[in-house]
This record gives C-alpha cells, sequence and structure tokens, in this order.
C-alpha cells in the first residue's frame, strides 16, 4: 500500500522521504518484531544529521521521552518524539548493521541498514561514504548497572507504532532492519509502514528540488 | 616537558601523533579532574576511524573494561584498553563539545575539542568535516535505570592515567578539554600528558608519510 500519505518500507528493505518543518508521520510495525533504523539529514546541508551522541548531550538521557527531542550534529533540533504507541523500547546505542557484521556473522553481501541507508540517499540525490549511528525505533537494548548491554529481539506487536514531528525540513530515511541471524528482530524482517495525515509525503524527493 | 616519548598536551589544547600497531602509550592527568577527549583514525584510510557506536555492539558494554578494545566504523579492533590507573570512569556517550555548545553557553568562539580535532588532523595533513562520536577518558557521565544521564566533574587525581595499545597503525588526535563553563572538568582546565616507553611518539607526522 502507497499512497500520497503512505509509503510501505518492505521487509529488509529502505524508503526515503522529505519532511517539512511541522509535518508528523507515523512509523508503524504492522506485523509486530520489526525494527527500524532511522537516519534524518537537515534538507539544506546534507553535513548536518541526526546524530545520537548530541541528542544524548542536550536531553541527558540514554533516548528522549515523548514530548523529548533528537539533534543534529549542529545541536539543532531535528525530530520531536510526538506519541510512543509501542512497548516504549527503542535503541540510541548501536550502530546500524554492515557488510563487516555480515561478514563477521559468516554472511557477506548480506543486505544491511548501512547499505539500504546509502541506497535511500542515492535515490534522492545524496552520495555519502558516512553512515551516522541511527535512531533504532523498537530494538531493545538496555545497558545494566555495570554498563553490560542486553539485546532483547523487539517486543512489538502488530500494529505497533511511534509518532516523530519534524522541528526542521529534513531528509528521513528508515530502513527495515534485514537482520536474520541474530536477534534483533523477531520472527524475521518483515515491513514497516510510514504514515502521515497532514501532508503528503515526498517519497525519494531529489534534494535538488526546489518545489519541497 | 616533549621529547621523543612525551608529549604535553597543553591545557584546552590538542596534539595529533601516529602509533603503529602493537605500539602503547599512556594518557596521564598530572593535575587531576581533566578530561581527554581521545579520536583515532586508521592509517590507511581515513574514512575508517574509532567508532563509539560501533565499540558498543561489539563488546556489549557501555565502555570497554581493561583487556578489551575499541572498534572502527569497519568493525576493525583500532586501540585496546591495556591499564586503567584511574578511578574508572571514561565516556563513550557524550558528543565532543563543538561550536554550537559553547554558542548555547553564551560563549561563541569558545576553544572546543571538535575544533581541536580538526585542527590536530590538519597537522597531519588530513582536512575533514567530520567529528567522530569521541571517547572521552576522565569524563564520568552515569546512565541511571530510566535511562536519565547523570553528570559529575572528571574524579581523577594528580598522575592518574590509562594506557591504550594499537590494533592497527593509526592516527590519535587528544584534544585536553576546553569545557570550563559546564562541570566536566574539575577546577578548570589543565593539560594531559601522552607518554609511550616502548617507541618514539611521532608527533604530528604527516599521514602522507610514508616512513611513518
Amino acid at each position: 500500500m502507497t499512497d500520497a500519505h503512505t509509503i510501505t518500507v518492505p521487509a529488509s528493505g529502505v524508503e526515503a522521504f522529505r519532511v517539512n518543518a511541522g509535518q508528523t508521520f507515523r512509523i508503524t510495525d504492522p506485523e509486530g518484531g520489526q525494527v527500524g533504523d532511522l537516519f534524518a539529514y537537515a534538507a539544506g546541508d546534507l553535513t548536518e544529521w541526526l546524530s545520537a551522541s548530541h541528542t544524548r548531550a542536550v536531553v541527558s538521557r540514554l533516548f528522549p521521552k515523548p514530548g523529548e527531542q533528537f539533534f543534529t550534529t549542529r545541536r539543532r533540533p531535528v525530530l520531536t518524539l510526538r506519541h510512543d504507541g509501542s512497548p516504549g523500547r527503542h535503541d540510541m546505542l548501536i550502530a546500524a548493521c554492515d557488510a563487516a557484521r555480515y561478514a563477521d556473522l559468516g554472511r557477506p553481501g548480506h543486505p544491511s541498514c548501512a547499505e539500504n541507508l546509502l541506497t535511500g540517499l542515492a535515490r534522492c540525490g545524496i552520495y555519502s561514504h558516512t553512515v551516522p549511528q541511527p535512531v533504532n525505533v523498537f530494538m531493545d537494548v538496555q545497558p545494566g548497572a555495570d554498563g553490560d548491554l542486553t539485546w532483547t529481539p523487539a517486543a512489538t506487536g502488530p500494529g505497533d507504532f511511534v509518532v516523530f514531528e519534524a522541528a526542521i525540513d529534513c531528509v528521513v530515511v528508515l530502513s527495515a532492519c534485514p537482520q536474520d541471524i541474530a536477534p534483533v528482530n523477531r520472527g524475521g524482517p518483515t515491513p514497516l509502514v510510514v504514515t502521515s495525515r497532514d501532508t503528503a509525503i515526498r517519497r525519494n524527493a531529489p534534494v535538488f528540488d526546489r518545489a519541497c
């Protein structure tokens, strides 16, 4: 299902879209148990992106609470976490899966969120060699008191969702994490759905398109 | 004091140096209470750097324990934490201080670890527009069970130190954090000292120098 207000990110795949300041978008996990790696770039300056380490520095939390914001490499708000209709487990500690990860797992060439990011950016006319640390929605990685991290498969049930609002015009890339070896997704990779009630979603909108 | 085996990083300043695989270096906080922002790049490919998010993914900890390693954006070991002669509080959650941070604090143009990094790299012939998340030695930021972060001024006493061993040939940049507004350093910015017993330290070694 893909219309002007809905984008389906296929299992293990990626979609990129433009959102303008004030626009909200919902990410739904229709089947449950699926992690999404979310990246966001300032539309006017693609060396400015959503940064996990800057976000932690500003909000003084491992992950923003609903109502709090994510910040860029220039410490500007880029997204607000407006509503959380999920068990509330999201990760901002772990790098995107990538070629090196799957080679280590004995599966060289396996699809990855890093590859997906660069694919999504390329569709918008952005050619990058940098993979920022993503916001891993629905991914459950919890630190213990000793600093050890415990990884648990995504706890989302069918239809769970999270809503973001753009604080600035930005390009968002969402990868439906293709991890099917380590226990990140529950029950194998499945799709994610992005919806926007208020404004049409400009899928693959070229970053150089002044009409955006 | 700067000889072939010692580099003093001046208060609020930076030094960059080459270390080869197997070489160890010690970072000492001579006066105590001083944070160092540490960056490391693979000597052969400067798009490969020590990555906090990849390190957490590999070691499944918020920060490596002594004997554990830091990993690059390509998931290769780059440094090993050989010995910790400090209270053992180090941070790998928080971005380097930067121009935006000091502007927010009402001090535009204040020296920053981000500026220091690019200065250090430039001395080695590397011109970059990306500031990776650093390893903040001696910086005390602890997450609580609810995900809130508690910031405490560096707990190091005079002479406390930490020892790293290079796993690959790399360029290391160490910024003596100039933060004198927020309570990160205790008692104002002071120097840090880098020493290497086994091999001379090649300060500002050009990355294009094949003799390294």
